[in-house]
């Protein structure tokens, strides 16, 4: 009987790093949790113990601060890519990385030169994946190729009519009335790959405020007859307007709003008040890409909250 | 040994009541959590499990939906004050209530007639007690009086220079560094108690705002000696504007924002990479009123968030 | 127009504290969240900006950890005490304090010496609030009084039939059908406040282990015809059985366990599945006490979680 | 510029389920969170909204709470693979289903017969997935798999000694000092994969208890190295022992415990106070397995909380 080490990876977890800049009196602020792990053949500490081959997760930590301050944080895609290729480029037993950088949004109070309030909407992130060792400025070199996936989570969307839920396959414990009216909400998790681009050179938080915009006006403007229709357009809309991306994903929890029955209080109720349960809670899981989308390797395969 | 019944209160809490508002096409959206809780003289329920004088929550909650649509919810403060007196002047036993209302806030897509997103800042919340049988239509009467506490919590606030922490008392456990330029940051939890005013025709939704923009404007503007002074004086601002407001409370959360050591790394780091730490945080809670406001009665009794 | 600073205190909240005691190879796990509060004459610092009577919140981290040192940590409120007495009693402008410990308990793994899990039923914590500068090593001396109240939260209990709702008030919202059999389950919120007794003195962690065991005990022992009626007999036994105590409050969730709709698909369900809902809930709070209790003082100014 | 549908399923998420059996007074109860997912050829739903071939959400709940009557809630992963096969091979368009099931825990006061206490160590819980349609009572007919993941979540280990860190790599981001004393702690995230066994005849409650005792020991008595070795430990304990087992993964956060600096007070603190930190903290992800283990074909597909 013998046993065999599989997959593993290790690494520092939510690293909550603030990034003032400050060259003017008017200062930008970026604020995100850093998560990043190592892969690598670590055989040796899992089976005997032995570190010479680990760098620690607390060496990790000290570099994604360091790296805040230079080369700094500007898109959180581009920090995470000079990040994993240091990882893997400069620490001899590395072969492979994981960066997620989640973003918390913040606006000026007025115009307020060093004020802010932190916005609540959605929470963008990104998770970068390298492999193999690189070789020259680029970072894709002889063996090297990475993967970034952005997207965010925690965009809550509520259309009040406009949604449709008929003509349903029914068993013998369908129950559900069909509607030709509904309030749909989700709370949406959006996932986008990037495709055969130079990964450094890509204006990522323009294809982020060009890649939600065109999900929520879509979400808005489609007769909806189910979430999953709507999802497919949304990501349709996207890939026929963003040429970096290539594949999009969706996680979306249907966040039912059942109709109070007011009529035994003597009052109607023609769509007007509803309850917002917790639980349980339809959901959707979609993905739409490219029909020439190139292979996605290890794209997808820690990324968060789609399974 | 004889042993008395003390403070009690029984309701239904966290009532999720989402309300729309469709005479048009264009729709309007209030999403509220609702909680009720009435006082009387319950003793049999409690010594005898005698529920004779007990309206049970479950009526509560309906009475809470029936009143979403009739007579419909505008400002949170009207919609707590009509439901509160509702249960005190018409069910026989409830001497008093309490309305808890929580808001979350959306905003269309775009200019969109029905389609929103749900925006995270900070969730308006009022408190509402009612003590003592009304009589007449304003519900003020023989011994009836009305408390209203509104405000809000989870509003993140955070300069980035214009905060001095010095001079402070020292003990033999003082290791802190005093310092001339801090980040300053809190999870705002705010409330004011509004004065002897017809709380009928209180403008509570203009209020609000005013309220809300003055205490992060002086936030801003105020070059910080202590989180203290900046609280103090939002107070200030919010009294001096607000006539209706008697009072103000803070719960105001000290969010570390650490300065990393990089010198390690041969990095200068003036003020520029943070580490935001979660716990333990420096906690202030401070209250200011004006020299004549009248007595606040049960208006704090049952405030969360301010102990 | 003036304004008068009103209510106010400050501190550090939530410090993580583990400490190990390992004078053998046998050791003893204490894991507890201390949070300390101040109260004295800080005007200036609210008014000025003014830090000089101030001691830093960041030392009374510090002294909340030396005292997790020496004297070090027994039952929580011991800690709480002579951490609340020193404040009070060797800083000069501090004239009152608030001393929160929340603790997570922990069991051996089997009987291993220095390997544990953490459990995860209730929480036991204690609110203790200082008034007055002490004298005297029992730190009552002229004018000094300690409070203390005691509890837990966050214990789930369930009772899957002896438990009733019938007879109840019934008004135009009432749609409730009574029941003589359902299940009733809480996440019991308790407090129970000690008396005139030499607080240095309480065996507190016997008490707590009594006061527990009599509660649950008692919530399974009775057949309920309401949770009013189960928590009172609870505080009864308590107050019957246990001399320390003169008061209990407890704040409790009635979780909400909706027998499922079944025969629609042909299946009979006398109370075998049930859809255990989040929100709404009702929420039972209540209090008992001697009739000859000495007056609450500031017992309860500041506990959490009863309002 | 062609788009293809990619992945996707689709269900109802955490259906809270209670069932009580109570045939006789002394009554057993199961508490449980179940999500289904049903997989199928159901483009047409996402291209154009046409339902007809998608079973709604809320079928897939009415069926989760019949099946909890009948055939009933005994181990969590029988009821799975009967809900899911149920979907597979009884609804026409559904070729695949993926169903997530939690388990709470309870414990009886005293010897009760209807009275439980939620324990809240660790949460059970597994992951069916079934693909392809059934033949034959066992399921397995022609193309029909099905894989079984079972483990928790959130149990919370920690070793006061007995635990090293020391001789790793360092880069010029390496701070850390080396130690030969320190805690051990984490919140362990256990999942194990059954083999090529008949699962419909799996004793899965007594493979739970072994493998969690099993792991939980090794834990304690391995004087570790490095956390990678205790899992892999702790991996290779179950595999040895437990027969029905093929492959072991974990999710283990380093939950980071500080000693405190006391010398700054006069205070000696050989490992007795320690700050408990929430963020950041390692991350160690690590799997072991049988060299001859089937492969593992869509068993990890959709396993939450491994990446």
């Amino acid at each position: 009987m013998a046993f065999v080490l599989g997959e593993n990876q290790y690494g520092k977890a939510e690293n909550r790093i603030v990034r003032i800049y400050r060259d003017t009196a008017r200062h930008e602020i970026k604020d995100v949790n850093v998560s990043t792990s190592l892969r690598g053949d670590f055989t040796a500490a899992h089976t005997a113990g032995d570190q010479s081959r680990v760098l620690p997760t607390d060496s990790q930590k000290q570099t994604a601060y360091a790296y805040a301050k230079a080369p700094g944080i500007g898109a959180i895609e581009d920090y995470a890519l000079l990040l994993g290729r240091h990882f893997v480029d400069d620490v001899e037993p590395v072969t492979g990385a994981r960066i997620e950088v989640e973003e918390f949004g913040w606006r000026r109070v007025g115009d307020h030169d060093h004020t802010f309030v932190r916005t609540g909407e959605e929470i963008r992130r990104t998770v970068v994946t390298i492999d193999g060792k690189g070789a020259g400025p680029d970072g894709e070199g002889a063996g090297q190729h990475a993967w970034v996936v952005s997207g965010f989570r925690d965009l809550v969307v509520l259309k009040s009519t406009g949604s449709q839920f008929w003509g349903f396959l029914e068993d013998e414990y369908t129950v559900l009335e069909p509607t030709r009216d509904r309030v749909m909400a989700t709370s949406l998790v959006a996932w986008w790959r990037f495709g055969d681009v130079d990964l450094g050179s890509v204006a990522y938080d323009d294809v982020y405020a060009r890649a939600k915009d065109l999900m929520v006006t879509t979400f808005a403007e489609l007769e909806s007859l189910a979430l999953q229709q709507t999802l497919h357009a949304m990501g349709e809309a996207v890939l026929t307007a963003v040429p970096e991306i290539v594949e999009v994903r969706f996680s979306a929890p249907n966040k039912h709003h059942f109709v109070y029955d007011l009529a035994r209080f003597g009052l109607e109720n023609p769509g007007e008040v509803f309850h917002a349960d917790d639980r349980p809670y339809g959901l959707i899981q979609a993905s739409i890409r490219r029909d020439d989308a190139p292979d996605s390797g290890l794209a997808w395969y820690t990324v968060p909250g789609f399974a």
